[in-house]
């Protein structure tokens, strides 16, 4: 942060009051050029960031105490998806001079919520002014033991494809926020899409197991595409066994049409993974250990890289082209 | 990179060609959720982020070739600040969807130039769309010897103020591209405003020597004001020893009001730092190996941390209010 808090314009003494906040160890107070590091010994870092702008990625009208935590949660999700644990985060704010007066210290209290949550704290960052609207950046670091990151490459015919928790909340709760979609009693929906849930349990608890892992960002089956092209083969989603919240489920209950949706519209951040069929029970077992539901829905088979997605009977389920496209 | 070049949508396809080319070592190929990296061993880590709008830190109809290298060079000039060596970087970019046909493409070539130049190479990333101006981040990663990074704390009363290169040229520069200042035959004011040169061999170079360095960002009488605060202590800023380019010296000497507007202005990315007096000679040593010029502009002194802008009579410069604010 090149900001300092005394004696300088009022907004750069508000930006500074809030951010400084969340500073941990190494981030200098946000008060110098950058931040110092020492890398744990004897840890590989792991390195991914995330963009999000308001009306693409959430909706300008989520409350500000979600919008933070979304960022940061999909960005954790990347560090789950290659097993490791968090270690620090850099973040850029670009906003707009009309925000109300309120929205950024809500911003930071979600923020300062997920650092206690998920253990780890800000280095460093910058927040400037757009003519636009929110634009947010977020890079993370984590750590993995040296060579036992999960890739998405190594997936191989046979492999038992699994996914954690449930799918399609994400895109059904955004459908549920713009009105098109009845809410559920509970707000399960709309709290997934603005509240991802990181497995970095599972995603660790993995390592070694898994042959090929990635999260679910883009929509289930374009994202199994990832998996089948850097490994070279193909695969079959069995439709039916995804597994779906009760939220989800009833919603697919009264108009079927919208599994298709569910498979293909993002927003999951969950984890999509490949291990032996013989590891069955093993994925199970240190799933239950992490606390992250798992669900066997199909298996890598010899061929093309192409995602196959049988329904009940054995037809070709009838999907939308691809997955959820940033552009 | 969450996105995969093969089969996918058109723009997935442009945009991962185009970033693949950046990437090096660790950056798995932009292919995967995350990048690795391996520590340098016994090296600290030290971090930034800086993030850029158009038409707030660089002009819309800029070439891309500069804006993207304007972005890293910022950040290499906080490293340059802290005595870093840059080890790489992640990139977000979130793009309007009007953009011409090239400017991705020459986006990058601009960088490519660059990680050439400064020998680092992308880590990461992400592009998403935008209803907005174009707004970059980047996340850099250097390395310093542990304990060795140049902070901005540690100044004090006697130390001898110095500043590298030329001040002024951005500001002016901003003037001359917006038409309200007449360009020089060389396009040098135009230049420096597009394209900052960090400091990276002088930084390392004050490494022991300096008692406190920051990077000229923000106006060199308001960045001086960091320095003064961060130490507890006072500065005398002699305003006619502030070293001025050929083109920045022509202007003022036509209109002497601009010398205030050079002080000021910002986008400088110049190094500020304090070194012992009895180490004037060392510094001057040190920098011309380096390949810098340094020049001493004035003194810290015991007070307040309030900085003196003395013209040649010895009264205070008028000066306007602070520098450039990002709000």
């Amino acid at each position: 942060m090149a900001e300092d808090p005394v004696s300088l314009p009022g907004e750069f003494a508000l930006i500074a009051r809030h951010f400084r906040r969340l500073a941990g160890p190494g981030a200098l107070d946000l008060s110098d050029d950058a931040a110092l590091l020492d890398p744990p010994a004897g840890r590989q870092l792991v390195l991914a960031a995330d963009a999000m702008v308001a009306g693409v990625h959430f909706l300008p009208d989520d409350p500000p105490e979600t919008i933070g935590r979304k960022l940061l949660r999909v960005n954790l999700s990347d560090l789950a998806a290659m097993g490791a644990a968090p270690l620090g985060y850099l973040m850029t704010t670009a906003l707009p001079r009309d925000l109300p007066a309120d929205w950024l210290g809500r911003f930071v209290d979600g923020l300062a919520a997920d650092q206690a949550e998920f253990g780890l704290s800000v280095l460093g960052g910058d927040t400037v002014s757009t003519p636009g609207p929110v634009a947010l950046s977020l890079t993370i670091l984590g750590t993995v033991t040296p060579g036992a990151a999960l890739r998405r490459g190594g997936a191989r015919p046979g492999d038992s494809l699994w996914v954690s928790g449930s799918i399609g909340d994400g895109a059904l709760g955004l459908l549920v926020l713009q009105g098109k979609l009845p809410a559920d009693a509970a707000g399960h929906l709309a709290e997934r899409y603005r509240l991802p849930r990181p497995r970095l349990a599972l995603g660790q608890a993995l390592a070694g197991l898994a042959r090929a892992a990635m999260d679910v960002s883009d929509g289930l089956v374009q994202d199994l595409g990832h998996l089948c092209r850097a490994a070279g083969c193909g695969a079959v989603l069995r439709s039916a066994e995804v597994p779906l919240s009760p939220a989800a489920a009833a919603l697919v209950a009264a108009d079927p049409a919208l599994l298709a949706l569910c498979l293909t519209g993002g927003d999951d951040y969950e984890l999509l993974f490949a291990a032996p069929p013989e590891a069955d029970a093993q994925v199970l077992q240190r799933a239950a250990i992490a606390g992250a539901p798992v669900t066997r829905i199909g298996r890598f088979e010899a061929g093309p890289p192409e995602v196959h997605v049988p329904d009940t009977t054995g037809m070709p389920l009838r999907l939308p082209q691809g997955g959820w496209s940033h552009f």
